[in-house]
């Protein structure tokens, strides 16, 4: 059993969307296709994955770099210890041979776009959604990560599964479109209403205050309660603008007030923590378990209240991930904090998986890669994930050209 | 005046030595040159530079991502206020356009290889050497940071300019060589001593503590005395052993100890600095003015004593670099506490032009970029740049079969 090749496509984002800081009209990602010897059904068996959302595709990392080690390296020594599927982490150390320590940014999204094929080939050649490897692996289910009144059903072991569990979810929009583009905030968010959704999430700091406050508004109008509205400022604030922000979205208790500052800038989230009491946000541009470290040092993160949102797809992959979690928890947090950056059927299978407390998703933008599959049930705030093997990539139809390219 | 084009080429580095922690036969570089419609006896002037030493080359982000957004800028964006050149700063500014906050790594030094051939390429357009455009552009003569004592002479202005400023020089080697290389560690360092090196570092980390002190101990007999002796554990060591390695060399009075533990890891670099008297060094890994200022603010480092690594070459250029020295400052240290990594003709020219502490080479590895040219003067530990407009490449004759494709 071993890798025979790992093929990489420059996937464009479509859409004209900004937030504060950048317009996402250039952003392109990596789907990339780890190709197994095994087959399914006469074609080779393929575990798919991309890096996330909102950063680039990684050619010249993955091409350069990553293949060739990977290629390189002898059968047995990336497969698991019973030899009945691949080591994610060995596949994850192997890639990075002879990289030295720190600069976590290109090469953690490529090297995590690979590790997280491991994890959908692994969970095709066991025939159950990756969800379910992913809470066996780490241990989710016996360790009641996984809430059991949540799971309706979870039998595993005999070749197939069915499991029901849900996931929280709240709609990620309301950019900054521009002129002439016709639509309105609260048209979007009354159609992720439509959807199923309860909860919303906007972009702020990339106009003016007033202006910031009446898109607030307007999206209170539909979100009903402060705690069903997010905002995200994409770190667009120094110290004091961040603060005086705060004491204006104070009065509107709102779910809360995401990346404020520049994601290095820990002493400014602390500041930031003890002056505003509502929930804060950030992680999402965090790429490694030393910066998450220095962001549980540093950053005043409040246990029970703030949210984490570091996103595998950015940051080496699913191994690092759990290994941040972990460490989250040694400081004090619940792992229901974790909300990882990134809507798409990837990051919703890790948070089923591992029992975190729930996703973000972008029905409408960042296709092909935002929001789920048809097969993924959306209702009352939860989405359930379908019986697909693996992510479930092959269900969402706007994948499906690229996917067929193997 | 305009920039036509940015070709990059992959060049791979020779040698097959290793640190504690990787092996850099599969290493490659980012040589860059930014092309102008300006012409030299008939040719294109062209800007060269390239992303330091020690990581990777950037052919996908620069192709990818930066390229497309320099072309595309209008002429006079990308120039200086009096349009006598290109604008540094406004190259970089648009190389990042659309990136997001956080996530320093490979990009930074392809936005770096990018901005640092801006210099070169100005530094041609004003026919001086790169130090004295670096000097004049940032106050450095005026302010006194250049020291008078240390500048032989000079005369800019006339545009002609004679200067030969010499700067503290180390010989940076001493790896771990394969076996049957068969050459021995002194015999390495005597034969920087016969080029005019009195300063020698090598690795330490790499090798069970027995070995590592007996390189110690051969290479002091060359050194002389401890404080011509740095040793470089490459972020090797967790906080135990960085300590426990602390203690057995504190009786040797060494130089400096360099990167003892994970880049990122402040705390660790804190404890090390309350326990250990000698001066430590670290820096080469953080590729952002956000890293290096929490460096600043939680990694314990001592004012007069310890060392910062800051390579501009890796951690998007010049600019950036010029704003890392005046944070130091700003907390108290002094710019001759810097002493960049990465033993090249680019970062000679940096360290002369902003006054800095000194700098490393590679006599012998890491080419065809590592150490100098034969116009540069070598001797009592001081090397002095030669005259050559910009960086001077052009005179080292192992770049140029590649200087001479464009």
């Amino acid at each position: 059993m071993k890798i025979v090749d790992i093929l990489n496509f420059r996937v464009p984002l479509s859409g004209q969307i900004s937030n504060a800081v950048v317009n996402f009209s250039e952003h392109d990602v990596s789907l990339v296709a780890v190709v197994s010897d095994l087959r399914r059904n006469g074609r080779p068996l393929v575990g798919w994955a991309f890096n996330s959302i909102g950063r680039f595709a990684q050619q010249g990392i993955i091409e350069q770099r990553i293949r060739p080690r990977i290629l390189a390296a002898t059968e047995k020594s990336l497969l698991d210890c019973e030899g009945k599927g691949f080591d994610p982490s060995a596949v994850r150390a192997c890639a990075m041979q002879n990289e030295k320590p720190g600069g976590h940014g290109d090469r953690a999204s490529a090297v995590a776009a690979v590790e997280l094929a491991i994890w959908d080939l692994n969970a095709k050649i066991r025939e159950v959604p990756a969800w379910v490897l992913i809470a066996e692996h780490f241990g989710c289910i016996e360790a009641g990560c996984i809430e059991a009144g949540r799971t309706e059903t979870v039998r595993t072991g005999a070749g197939r599964t069915e499991a029901t569990r849900a996931a929280s979810v709240y709609a990620a929009g309301g950019y900054y479109y521009p002129p002439g583009v016709g639509k309105t905030l609260s048209e979007e968010l009354k159609s992720y209403q439509a959807m199923g959704f309860d909860r919303f999430k906007i972009k702020v700091g990339g106009a003016q205050l007033r202006e910031d406050l009446a898109r607030i508004d307007a999206a209170m109008k539909i979100a009903g309660d402060g705690k069903n509205l997010l905002v995200d400022a994409n770190g667009r604030f120094d110290l004091p603008g961040a603060l005086a922000f705060a004491k204006e979205i104070a009065p509107y208790s709102l779910g809360w007030f995401e990346e404020a500052g520049d994601p290095l800038d820990y002493a400014l989230n602390r500041s930031l923590a003890e002056h505003y009491a509502g929930p804060i946000a950030t992680g999402e541009n965090l790429f490694s378990f030393e910066d998450v470290r220095n962001l549980l040092r540093y950053g005043g993160q409040r246990a029970g209240r703030d949210i984490f949102q570091m996103d595998a797809g950015l940051s080496y992959g699913l191994t690092d991930y759990a290994r941040m979690i972990a460490l989250m928890e040694q400081h004090g947090f619940d792992r229901r904090q974790a909300w990882p950056h990134g809507g798409h059927l990837i990051n919703l299978h890790i948070v089923v998986g591992l029992g975190l407390g729930g996703c973000e998703v972008y029905p409408c933008v960042f296709q092909p890669f935002g929001g789920y599959s048809d097969a993924c049930r959306i209702a009352n705030g939860q989405v359930t994930p379908s019986q697909a093997p693996g992510f479930g990539l092959e269900e969402k139809s706007s994948l499906k050209p690229w996917l067929e390219k193997v």
